[in-house]
């Protein structure tokens, strides 16, 4: 009796998986966190009126979403001035990448991104038996010219860039990445990840022809709207290239309470502006905090501070584990030299108060 | 400037998509539907308790859920008497078959179905290049030996099968696919699809050892729970099957919300039996207005009724169309013989009782 035939592919994969979950910890540690700082979450929460809606529409749930998902691509499709032919919806970034490379890499087939970024992306590239070429970052910045010179040199099909990025939290301004746009080599499609462009300093979205076919933005409601929980992800790009995603999208994936909440959230900009304001003032504290215990902030144009430790990747992992001791859940980057740092997300007072007072203590720790 | 590379199989693929939406109808004729019976929806809703711990869980979605779907999986694998490593969680039944077909499915690779089941599967296995086999249903019932036979002449990796059947309402015994299961071609894996199971008469579940390598069976809170909206399919398998699904899957394609709905509504068996009968009622009105007008409707262990309008595909197609034009949604079988029947989704009374009032005339206009 043998079992399921994986394919040959799917035989080969490995069984991790690219983010463990604060859960996971808590169930390790057989304690909750005190602070949940570590997700890039947005602990300041989605507008009232997006909570409203999700909570009429959870006692609609018993119909399925709309599989078009209409409503809300032609809001978005107002909001961004282009088309709703323009505009795919999906189960977070984390689906559309998916969905994307699914789309464009075959087994062998080359893709870029740099040392350190999003390992979900790298997730799927591997899942579909791309082969990845990773660029190092320029001190804390994605390099833009050493991704387009490793697309070109190895025939890349995609070229991922986060901007603002994670996990440095650094940005470039809008108009070098449409300088990106240009320099791109034909038949390379850029994948700019704008999941924090919300957080971001004015200037920092390109202005990008929504029919260029050399790019598609990826957008999301989990970090400016603060619905990460309602996995509600969207892509800008060519008609041509918006449609390939009804060829293989799982056309019922979109839960309804979250289409409402989306565009409920969408309406309400105004929310978007407090939790601009609420960020901008938790990213301050932060440096503060950092600096006051001798460390480096680096500057971020998203809902997170890399906090530059001092020292090595193990150093800063300590300080991590330290932290968890004192039940204060964040991240560090995976690469070094990154891992030097760690990164913190912005939340309420309370919690940001929580890690200042394990700060010290934890630094202390690790030093031993 | 030339647009992005899609494989050679994505850029063969049709834009087509599995079902058309209610929505999509509605915008099409200017106007909402009075009855919205088509989709197998359980308009009798998900339990109180679910949708309350949904409400809840819609403030709290600034957090990610678990990407181990951990409590509900829990809390299914005591309810099914197995172990959590006998269980995933996924975006759907929808977006568990396209994981599934994902890890065993390659170009040229051969499934067995049968000819007008489930169009979703299809979609799936063409979607990554598999060659599609279908084999005609006994009468109103899919075929196991049919099937069993297909699968081992063109060896096969996947046999499809849903018990109860969609679209004709039908079912097997659970023994029946029990002894399925042990005729098996050896490397084939039964698929088995029991979205519609809660709604079945006892006996119909199959009794399976979950390490049992040879099948895995697909449930939803879709159906029973009335929960479509929200999204939640899981699997029961053997563990080295679950754990693949960890190579591939949306880790964090599960929205908080449906996470927290699905455990309370699984907490609620009262409400599901409560479905339970107000369903039975709902067939039992369904087949009443069937005969009274005449036509014929099919024997169902599911949340429809498959009606044979008693002639061809095109007069049942016309009567589709005559029902929308009252401001009824139904779907029929896509395949003939089945296309000889509508196929009307149990709801409350109201739309039933509009159901009645629209056929007469539908009927008579469709004879014309």
């Amino acid at each position: 009796m043998i079992g399921p035939r994986l394919t040959p592919l799917a035989a080969s994969l490995p069984a991790s998986v690219p983010f463990v979950g604060p859960e996971t910890q808590e169930r390790t540690r057989g304690r909750p966190f005190a602070a949940r700082l570590g997700a890039n979450e947005n602990g300041f929460g989605p507008s009232p009126r997006a909570i409203e809606a999700m909570q009429v529409a959870a006692g609609e749930c018993w119909m399925y979403g709309d599989p078009e998902n209409f409503d809300l691509r032609s809001a978005l499709a107002a909001h961004h001035g282009c088309g709703i032919e323009n505009v795919v919806v999906g189960e977070g970034i984390d689906g559309l990448l998916g969905y994307l490379v699914r789309l464009t890499v075959g087994p062998g087939d080359a893709v870029v991104t740099s040392d350190g970024a999003y390992p979900t992306f790298n997730f799927h590239v591997a899942g579909f038996g791309g082969v990845l070429h990773k660029v190092p970052y320029a001190g804390e910045h994605e390099d833009p010219w050493s991704l387009i010179a490793a697309a070109a040199g190895t025939s890349a099909k995609l070229l991922y860039i986060a901007n603002p990025d994670n996990p440095m939290g650094s940005h470039h301004a809008g108009q070098r990445i449409t300088q990106m746009v240009e320099a791109m080599p034909e038949g390379c499609l850029l994948v700019l990840d704008e999941a924090y462009i919300d957080l971001a300093p004015p200037g920092t979205a390109a202005q990008i022809d929504p029919a260029d076919p050399r790019v598609i933005r990826m957008r999301t409601f989990s970090k400016g709207y603060g619905m990460a929980g309602a996995r509600v992800g969207y892509a800008i790009a060519a008609p041509a290239l918006i449609s390939a995603f009804n060829k293989i999208r799982n056309h019922f994936g979109m839960s309804r309470i979250s289409q409402a909440g989306a565009l409920a959230a969408l309406a309400d900009q105004d929310w978007l502006h407090h939790v601009q304001t609420e960020v901008a003032t938790a990213r301050n504290a932060l440096a503060r905090i950092a600096r006051s215990n001798g460390l480096i902030p680096l500057p971020s144009a998203t809902n997170f501070v890399a906090i530059d430790c001092g020292a090595d990747g193990a150093y800063a992992r300590r300080v991590l584990a330290q932290l968890a001791e004192a039940d204060i859940f964040v991240r560090m980057p995976f690469v070094a030299p990154h891992d030097r740092c760690i990164r913190v997300s912005c939340g309420p007072e309370s919690e940001i108060e929580a890690f200042a007072k394990a700060l010290p203590r934890a630094l202390e720790a690790a030093h031993r």
